[in-house]
This record gives structure tokens, C-alpha cells and sequence, in this order.
């Protein structure tokens, strides 16, 4: 009976990658514990890097210094 | 002093329903508990359908295939 | 496919309030969304009022300085 | 290792005001508790205020109430 | 730069599991999405089972009864 | 009307610089966008070093390892 929450800067993430994302969160609640994964619930937050910070500073800040 | 976050999958949900969504939940948490209206937060957040697995596939891809 | 998730002060709740929070709180998605209880996911989490902050200062610091 | 979410209704925050947040957040955190801010994550969710509740009803009607 | 939070019920969940969860959440963040995993983020919440609801009813109900 | 939710491992956080969190976090929100004070929650969890990954493994096993 678990719930994963996946929080990611947004950055054009395809639907693909939402599948595997929602698949392998899902798997891994199965492989490790045995879940039952018609109940496990996943759910992908896309974060934009003006509010998503770290050390302090936004990623959009942290990569306009980077470039 | 409670706070209550309801996460749901983004499908047109009304102005009107999320007052009600709010107000139920506010209610509930008085009801049950005693607790202050004046002080209770409710947050809905709404979740794009390709963000939301449930037994290891998104609600998007779930739906083509029941169709 | 919601999933609700309630927060307050850990106060000595008992079972069957928690129980109505979980009753009350599904049957709120399922009267106002028409969602499937079957997948709806309530989580309750209990906070020390340590460590719950409201007007800049903690429960425990505004009951001791109301009684 | 901490990690900082603040929630807010969506009303206009500007880039700086996102940095402000971040960099408050972070140094409180370093101040407080000595933690390193290179591994400090700080996440700002803005939220529509359709979406937030607070005593019962959205923070749109409570205003449109109080004009 | 992801953050991973597992909520799951709290059933003698071992520290050797708890490694398995961290490790396998990581490495699917790298393996889809190319992050980087030294500030990737996983945080495991374990959940009494009568604060877990779903279906309407806690998951300690719930298993009373399938007895 | 903001929320503003601080996880850090649990590691003898003080009720002191409990206190010191909720109201930094208070007046972070206050001075840089004049958010009421009154309605300001805020809502600390510590999390055991085990349940906390970085960099794919525990804080509880990365901490052996760096001793």
C-alpha cells in the first residue's frame, strides 16, 4: 500500500519517461517488499527551476552562472 | 490546526466542486475533532494524468487501453 | 485517484476517529468527484506540537503562554 | 540534509522574491542548525487560489467576499 | 536534482530494505533521467497502519477483517 | 497563506531551535512577501538517519562509512 511522490525539475520530460519512471517506482515496491501493485500509487511532480533551490540559489540561477 | 492535502488527477474539476472539496474537508476535521475552522488549510493539487501511476502505468495510458 | 493527506497535532486521537477521518474524508472524494474508493488513499500524520508552528511560534509555546 | 518546501498561493512572485526564499530558507537552516547548504533543497509549490482553503472556503471567494 | 519521498505502511521494515529503497529509487532516477545522484534526495516515511486508510476504512481494519 | 514544511534527519533537534525554525521560517514569509503571520503554519519532521537517502545509500550508512 505505498505512494511515491517523485519531484524533478521540469525540463521537457517525455511521457516515456513518466512510464518508466511510474513503472520502476512501482517495481521497486514490489521487489523490495512485496507490494501488491495494483494499489501502489506513484505521483510526478515537475518542479520549474525558478522554484527549486539548492545550496541556496535557484537552478535557473545556478546554471546561468555555469554556462 | 490541521492541514489537509487532497491530490487528484487534473479532469476539469469545477470552482464549485473545490469549494466543496474545501468546505467538506474543513467540516470533517470540526466534526471529528473539534478543531478551528479559522485555522484549518486545505490545498488541492491537481496532477496531469501522465503524471499519475497506479499499478505500474499512468492513468493516461490506463484509460486508452480500457477504451 | 486521490490521496488525501490530513496533518495535526498529535493530541491522543483514538482509532475510531481516525477511522471517521478515513471514512469521511473518501466518502468526501466520492460525493463531490464521483472518484473510486477502492483507490483512495487517506494518510494521517500526527505532529508533536513541538514541532507544529503557527504565528511564529510553536503549539506547545502558545498553550503554555494561553493558560 | 534538510529539505524546505513552501507552499503559497500563486499571486505574482517574481523571480527575486523566488531567490529570496530560497536563500532565506537555506540560511536559516545553516544558522539554526549548522546544516550544509550545498545539500539544502528548497522547494516553492505556488497554488491557485481556487485551490487553497482556509477556514472553509477558497482564498478566491474569501477575497471577492472582502472587496 | 530529485526528491523521493516512499510512504509505506510500518511493518518491520529492515534497515537492509530501507538501503534497498534508497539505492533502487536513486538509480532509476540516473537510469531514466540522467541526474545526478549525489544530490538526490530519498526520504522514507513508514506509516502506522491505522493511519492508513484506503477503501474507506484503515489498513488495520481491513486486516482484522480478511482474517 | 503560506505552509512551509522543513524535513531533517533526527538528531537531538532542541525545542529551542524548534522555536528558532518556525519563527525564521514565520518572518522569512513575512519580510520577503508580507504574508500574514497569523495564518503562517509551519510543520517540522525529523526523519530517522536510516529512512534518509543522499547519493544512493542512508545518512546512517554514509555517517559509518565516513567515520
Amino acid at each position: 500500500m505505498p505512494y511515491v511522490n517523485i519531484k524533478i525539475t521540469r525540463e521537457g520530460l517525455t511521457a516515456v519517461q513518466k512510464e518508466q519512471l511510474i513503472q520502476g517506482a512501482t517495481e521497486l515496491l514490489v521487489d523490495v517488499l512485496g507490494k501488491n501493485p495494483e494499489i501502489t500509487v506513484v505521483v510526478i511532480d515537475e518542479i520549474n527551476t525558478d522554484n527549486w533551490g539548492i545550496a541556496g540559489e535557484s537552478v535557473t540561477k545556478r546554471r546561468q552562472r555555469d554556462e
